[in-house]
């Protein structure tokens, strides 16, 4: 198996500039120093051609906690002395999903390359609007999907491109724990974009249409919601999320004509299993129970790349600004993870009507 | 805890005739000896005011086992010699659903008291009119659904009445393996019975409306399909199905706002986990996040009765006929089972649409 | 892979006798209706060459069981019923073992192939003498190693014998739970005779010597124990037996150069995990830490043949009788086990010594 | 249940000096930054009344990753720096148990406090002699017993100490995975001492006698091994310790006459399960197997404390230092977990003889 990083720098592999080789490394100011702030700062220190230049957040005890860890990097509360520095080259922008846009889109029009957590932004529109002024400054927008970059999630993708699964029938995710409610949005947009984002990532095909269901049990947000996720074939996704679980659950299952597997991200060891089991269909003459029968083989866990995904996606963001790439989980990317969670919204209102993509 | 035995005596304590003490034993006739009737007939044997009289199927090998295990029981290749026969109280109808309104019908309109397997019936039309016979003639119906005669389920209907858990959330149950086809019904109809009976036994609130979706993938019959069920209050259920899982997994959440439980029906010895878990929701003011905490409390894992559900279920059945007791699991159980797996139906042709129940 | 039916055929074609064909199909006699009694009966009864004769128990509640359910099989409270029959080929002794030897020698004497529970007998020299007179008398001996007939020993005997697993470097057995006291033997005798026979059927190199450690706390008898068996080479085998376990555990690890394995008995899918995984060691020179390292690959769940291992069993027992073989679990295995259980309790007494075999 | 904090003040309470109070925080010197040596310096670091001075390592990379991380921090590498220094009141030795003594001793004669991680020293005399010097020097010795400040292990205590238990019977250990082999001792000297140390901090009554046996498949030490410590009343305790496991286990069984648990280190949520399992005996007449009886009754999971064990134990250290108390882990403990490891190698040479504690 090609190493996770020969894999990404073939698929990132189209150069758009006569400039490679001309700047050596990147300076990165973060905006945000919450729950994953601190998981973003400590990766861009670690790369060897980037830094972490600035760290901003309005949160005084924050800014004093990146002081001590971090003695050399500057703070701010303001996000101004980031977006305007002229020595940083990229902003990452760690903060809820309804400051993105606005920050997003100063960053671009100051120059800067953008890394935005997850999910994208509050709507497709403006996502929409962000692609296309990077597109006019020719900066990179990479949306933190940071799953795609598991060893498992590339584990899944190389069985999938290899057709050792066969056609696809079914992706069932299940997503589910006692989870903060986060006060702006519901279940859904906290869970799915995870989920989301990886069968962006694994399925060729694009989906239609979704259908999401859901109730809200404590305030007005949904804490526990369903969405199903329809394609051009039979292929068919349905994602459980729900933040009332008394247990933690991910859990995937992946069924193919000719393989099935399961991913359980809660394993340590056997993250990933796949399973010789499926249905043979026989001739079409006869008694019909007769001919559809079990098929039941071996199963095989294979041993997974334990590097560390944001590790890997952080550099690739510096790769990909340094050797002007595109991301695998740019802008387009994170816009089709958007319009999943607008339409899901969008059924919500309609008692889990289908919406077309 | 009240044995089973003793809390379905109080369940089923309406008496509406007079003669009770008159007859001492019945005579079951079982039409079907396939997969599930050599369950019945064994039960049905061991029993004190019970005994099986006759046997039916049109498996001339079939036949051919039951005289070599049970020599006294007669048997025959025509279901009329049962439900005709004047030594027959009570007849057990274990065939594919699309026989047993037909079968039940004639059982009925023979004076004989009916057990069906679930399904019930194939239309919602057909139950109620079984159920209009049967009270005409006087005659009891009991409708298959063993589950609910487990330890497991008769734990959660105690946990549930007792307020254990409080206002119910949630109710998502996953019953998911590799599947043979049935021929002649979706995975709904296959699986579903068993959730929805379960569920029908232990919430007292009714359904109102429900959706499903699915796909077909193998030949003309959905094989994966995702229900949800609303209730007049903010209850919602889910049911995941699916013939083409790699993994048998039989798992249900039923969230409370005290507490919150796991049925795994696959573990041996903690089938029921009880979790002090949930969420608190403080005083109004403030930032809303600070609001809503979690609460994480013991986990406790309550003693499962162990006895064989149908056991019981061919027991109480014999003890309904007897002395003129209403079943819980009566005709108008099965009849709302039915409506559910119609309105399955209904909704997987209008591609998830919701239908009213 | 070859099928358990064509292995065992394979492993008992040495064919002492000329007069092969002679003899169409053997009657059984069975003393001994408790416990393990009902299967034997069970899987005797389902043979095509076989059939059940005769069932001797002096329990007179097991006399009746056994008319019910069989009504064509003689039964008698005494055991001489059964020796004495002139149609009776063989009898299966199914009683405690302290009643092995007598029965044993009096079925041999008239003429029975016997069929004995594990263990063979309550001392080695027993055995010893039963072996003898069997020889002597050109009858058959079986002692009931039911696990070696079991899809799971069967597959690790192949991944040894293959060499899969490269030379071996431990055994390591854990069998614990919660277990009513025999009376009349401590748990080494109870549980330690599976895993003994178990690891006399996959490891050639035999055992030269053992020490037992444990400790009685309810009675007389020791009802948690430690077995450690040494061999010639440095393989190593831990037996960890235990009455007093909340929980029910069945795993044996065994490892060697090239692979490890895990067997779970309790698992229903996975029973059998092999891991490609071990211990590197480079060249000599250099600091040493640097030249032991890990190796980790894949691990593979084989699919494991799902038949039960008394059918396998019993049908092999009457191919044994009818073609004149030797089975694989004969006398000579029953007395292998029977020493490492009386070494097991010299070594008891001396708190632990060390025992020669 | 009182708090961990609480409890050890409980514990430590017998105060030895009339000066509380004079001092208000320590300074720590650290020798060895190697595997371990990051988390103490980390933990340290964090105390209020806690600073890490200076810290010493022969290696420079390791230097240079200290002055990255904590540009604040001394380094040095040569430990004298660190025993010598004015300003140090104690100091952490964090290196192979091979150089503990010496360093142990010089930090002593210094009148430093000692911080050793464990095993204490490579031998009990070792141990002793530190013992005797530091009570001459009115000087603290804590022993890294990392486990007993977690909160499983504090929950166990909690649950032995308040009787819920009952008499102990049988404490059985397994901890296995494949291991780098330590290069100067055995599996016994590295996995062992977490579990001496925890039964140590545990069992009341103290062990009097052990056996160990074992072999080495790789190179010339233990890679397998087995040790079973017999004490006064017939309690038994047993451990599991193997470098070539192709799986990681962490399980402790601890059977009690009332209850027993199952202490499982890799689970998330439920690493301690109280099980109201067990056997009664009733009275001694009629049959024996009458009288001894399965006792089965819930299962439950207590919330376990979530604290880094290894932040309570610096803490405390702090406390202990600053307010004179004696650590429950102090150098007693140390020597007692040494001499079973002594005896344990002394066993092992006696191919698996009993050796008196």
């Amino acid at each position: 198996m090609k190493s996770i990083a020969d894999s990404l720098k073939d698929r990132a592999s189209i150069d758009h500039s006569g400039n490679s080789g001309a700047k050596k490394s990147i300076n990165i100011g973060v905006v945000g120093y919450g729950y994953w702030g601190p998981n973003i700062v400590r990766n861009f220190s670690i790369i060897e051609k980037a830094g972490v230049h600035t760290v901003c957040d309005y949160n005084q005890s924050a800014l004093a906690k990146i002081k001590r860890n971090y003695p050399h990097v500057a703070v701010t509360p303001d996000y101004k002395d980031v977006i305007s520095s002229k020595e940083i080259d990229a902003v990452a922008i760690i903060t809820p999903v309804s400051s993105h846009y606005e920050l997003a889109k100063k960053a671009l029009l100051n120059g800067k390359h953008i890394f935005v957590e997850k999910p994208f932004t509050a709507t497709a529109a403006q996502a929409e609007k962000l692609i296309e002024l990077a597109e006019k400054k020719k900066l990179k927008i990479m949306v933190d999907h940071t799953f795609i970059f598991t060893g498992s999630v590339r584990k899944m993708k190389q069985l999938i491109d290899d057709n050792i699964l066969g056609d696809l029938y079914y992706y069932d995710s299940m997503r589910v724990n006692l989870g903060l409610f986060q006060g702006d949005v519901n279940v859904i947009w906290d869970l799915a974009p995870h989920d989301f984002a990886i069968m962006d990532y694994l399925i060729k095909e694009k989906p239609v249409a979704l259908a999401a269901c859901g109730k809200a049990h404590v305030d007005a947000f949904e804490d526990t919601a369903y969405i199903t996720v329809y394609f051009e074939n039979n292929m068919i996704a349905h994602f459980n999320t729900n933040w009332l679980s008394p247990v933690k659950v991910r859990k995937t299952l992946v069924g193919g004509a000719n393989k099935m597997l399961v991913w359980d991200d809660l394993e340590v060891d056997e993250k990933i299993k796949v399973y010789d089991k499926g249905i043979d269909v026989r001739t079409k003459e006869g008694m019909y129970k007769m001919l559809v029968s079990y098929r039941s083989g071996d199963m095989w866990v294979p041993r997974i790349d334990n590097v560390e995904a944001l590790k890997v996606e952080t550099e690739y963001f510096t790769d990909c600004i340094l050797n002007d790439k595109i991301p695998i989980n740019d802008g387009h990317a994170g816009l089709r993870v958007v319009k999943m969670l607008e339409a899901s919204n969008g059924s919500l209102k309609k008692h889990g009507r289908m919406v077309r993509l």
